[in-house]
């Protein structure tokens, strides 16, 4: 029995953690069984492994939680379920994480850019916390990590190249032999399934956005419908805010001074508070001509926020599911 | 780590999926623990490994999940929630797979009939895959496994004879000892669970039968409620279809030419396009003195339907959960 | 691979299902991977180890549903999802069990007050099964577990002292250091969610009460809501009883010789019954001064209860979620 780690009984602690090490596991999931997975496996000249999950692969519900576990550095779990919106039956991804600020911020956020060459991917997952991109945010939550591994998700229509690989294995500070990037790209279900799988993380990236210290977010809870994939990038993306926006139900246990506070920053945080809320995002993306920073920021947040005081136990709900939206997501062409 | 096999990297392909292989892994977790699992285990003479989950063995929810997996040669996935079905709380499996033609069609269809001497049985399970039965399904979607190894479902109230493990062993070209059967009763707690765990088969089938090639559907999910054993044959199958007819829903990701054909496929594929629809199954059965082929084949399928055309992101919804007969057919005695 | 044990193939029973070498397969997650879990592990002198839970630990919901599972001796299984609740969505575990009188009563009904010095704990989980503890209950299911490991869950706001250990193994006939003890308060994330998960012992609990063999109950599975918790303990107490009594779904497949005998249950059986139904625990325990002994033992009932009788096939459901109080439930200060 493995009681005793390094020679000592181990206590736990958020700092021990290593993302990359428990992403890793997942991964090699994917690697011992690419069949079942759907996925596709090289290696490039440098050593790195490309996990394809939804460029030429064709993924799976399956995939997408597991791409979902991997962007959160195997510190939150995904489930799939389905669940009932005003009738409308919707595979549904649950999330949770007790590691709200690691598993969301300092992994899943897609918060670094990779270009090389003619390159360039959105790039989120645990090895954003070897390299501490960005390093203002990784300041903050003062978390990272020091594996020897790293494991970053790139949504991408395209196959990095080695220089990209090799660039991206020296920022973490690891060989590129022991870099795994997991590819999806936006039209794939896979890539569906993971960006409803962020749907706490939205909520997490709303609250701080309004001032809540991520550290102080103990648990995080949620839950979001998984949209069907659109081969048009642009709908695609519309479709999947949707499914935050409008579907997408939270619940955050924090530690908060006053319930004043705790008030303050639910009432602000549902996306039905954002001034463009009440289209479906593909027609507000048109509108400002697909330029993002013309999007009102309160927008991208899930459709209901739950906040609740663990000093006090006190519990707000604000904003709920909107189905009509739901609907006119899905039957947009 | 094991990243390469045979000494290659491993590219992922349906064509290298063995669905024997696989389920044997799933059984493994039953053989070794068969307490747990509510299982009995025995060996035929001739070698083969009989699990009986449902005759004098007790099974469970759980058994019947695994039962569920192995019977779609653990090519897909099963999970146990609950439903709400119009104020009707019922437990429900959902169902997922990245590999419809060959978990649904090469595996979890009963597409078998297994009889030597005496003794006959309804066979289901990825064994269907080394003998290729029917062989007319088998050349249309292109697979089969060549495993040394094969599990197979029967649904049947009596342990097989040794002679029809032989037979069945040599119809896979493997070895009886290397034979793995699964037996499971209809009016058992895992014969309900593993029939509502057919929704997604269900709702291929019907796609199928109206002319939709099953290797066009590259993903499909669904859930049906889970519903109470019955004692009588009869009324056991006719609880568990009703779960399928009035309670199950599907999603499916399909690659069609055109939206015209993604809708024409929706408009016919669920159960309310049957004449027969609007009665529990068992009344219809009785009233056809349970002569199957004189119901309308149109029954047998699931409530609702879904289907996404993957060209062009379309989705079209048919059909919806009957909560009216969903409590008939529980109240019926 | 492992077909045979012990030199032979093994046949299944609940007579040889070890209910603390089950569990303790979950425990060494936990000791494996303590960061992941949030919890935080120690040896006492004497050797036992402790894994708290939700004292100085953090925990979260992985680890309530870990601690749940453990609690039922991981004789039956658990699962996180959502479920909506007359329009309040909230997390909620799922249970399902095809050993009953073992996992819920033979392990996860609290029925071992230890008391050591100053210290006392309320006990639950599978070494209650060693010690049979309390032994009228043990001699009625006919259970008992020889293991030479034991597992305990404390419900309590304090560590054990060595003393306390050491009698508990005493009384369980194991050394010390083969003892695990998993600590968790009552205002704990985990202990929120291990309470929940207490849902079909609740239901099996009163149907005993009622008269019910609990051996005759062969399959259970049912969910209710998590609740969030609270720093005080009587209104956590409170909420997670609300989450049960108005919020808890059940359903339980049982053996009877007649109908009648299934309606005398099921009518008796859900909370409505009681005549403190209809206000929020912690007000009820308020009006009693705490003094649980003056509830009605009907209030300790779940929301709903379907019972199945296997003989017959025959289902009834009584009694309904109740969607007000458990507003009312969250709402309070």
């Amino acid at each position: 029995m493995i009681l005793i780690r390094d020679g000592k009984i181990w206590e736990g602690g958020d700092g021990m953690l290593s993302i990359n090490r428990e992403a890793l596991k997942i991964v090699k999931e994917l690697l011992e069984n690419p069949e079942l997975y759907g996925v596709k496996v090289e290696r490039l000249p440098s050593g790195t492994t490309l996990i394809d999950a939804g460029l030429e692969a064709r993924g799976g519900f399956l995939t997408g939680l597991k791409v979902t576990e991997i962007a959160m550095g195997a510190s939150g779990t995904v489930r799939l379920t389905f669940m009932d919106y005003g009738g409308l039956s919707l595979p549904s991804i649950v999330v949770e994480t007790a590691h709200p600020s690691i598993a969301l911020f300092a992994s899943q956020l897609a918060g670094w850019r990779i270009k090389e060459g003619g390159y360039s991917a959105d790039a989120s997952g645990p090895a954003r916390a070897l390299a501490c991109k960005p390093g203002k945010l990784f300041r903050r939550i003062g978390y990272r990590d020091e594996a020897d591994v790293g494991v970053l998700l790139l949504e991408t229509n395209a196959k990095p190249p080695d220089e990209a690989a090799v660039k991206v294995a020296e920022r973490c500070g690891i060989d590129p032999e022991d870099l795994y990037l997991v590819l999806t790209s936006t039209t794939s279900l896979v890539g569906s399934v993971q960006i409803s799988g962020r749907v706490v993380e939205t909520g997490l990236f709303r609250l701080d956005y309004l001032g809540l210290d991520p550290n102080r977010v103990h648990h995080a809870v949620g839950y979001a419908p998984i949209m069907p994939p659109h081969p048009d990038w642009g709908r695609a993306m519309g479709r999947y805010e949707d499914a935050l926006t409008y579907g997408g139900v939270t619940s955050f246990l924090v530690d908060l001074e006053s319930d004043e506070e705790l008030k303050k920053y639910v009432e602000q945080a549902p996306s039905s508070t954002s001034k463009d809320y009440g289209r479906p995002s593909y027609e507000i993306y048109r509108s400002v001509d697909f330029d993002f920073t013309k999007i009102d920021p309160a927008l991208f947040a899930p459709a209901s926020i739950t906040l609740t005081n663990l000093r006090t136990g006190t519990t707000y709900t604000r904003g709920e599911v909107n189905v009509e939206l739901l609907r006119r997501s899905l039957e947009q062409p």
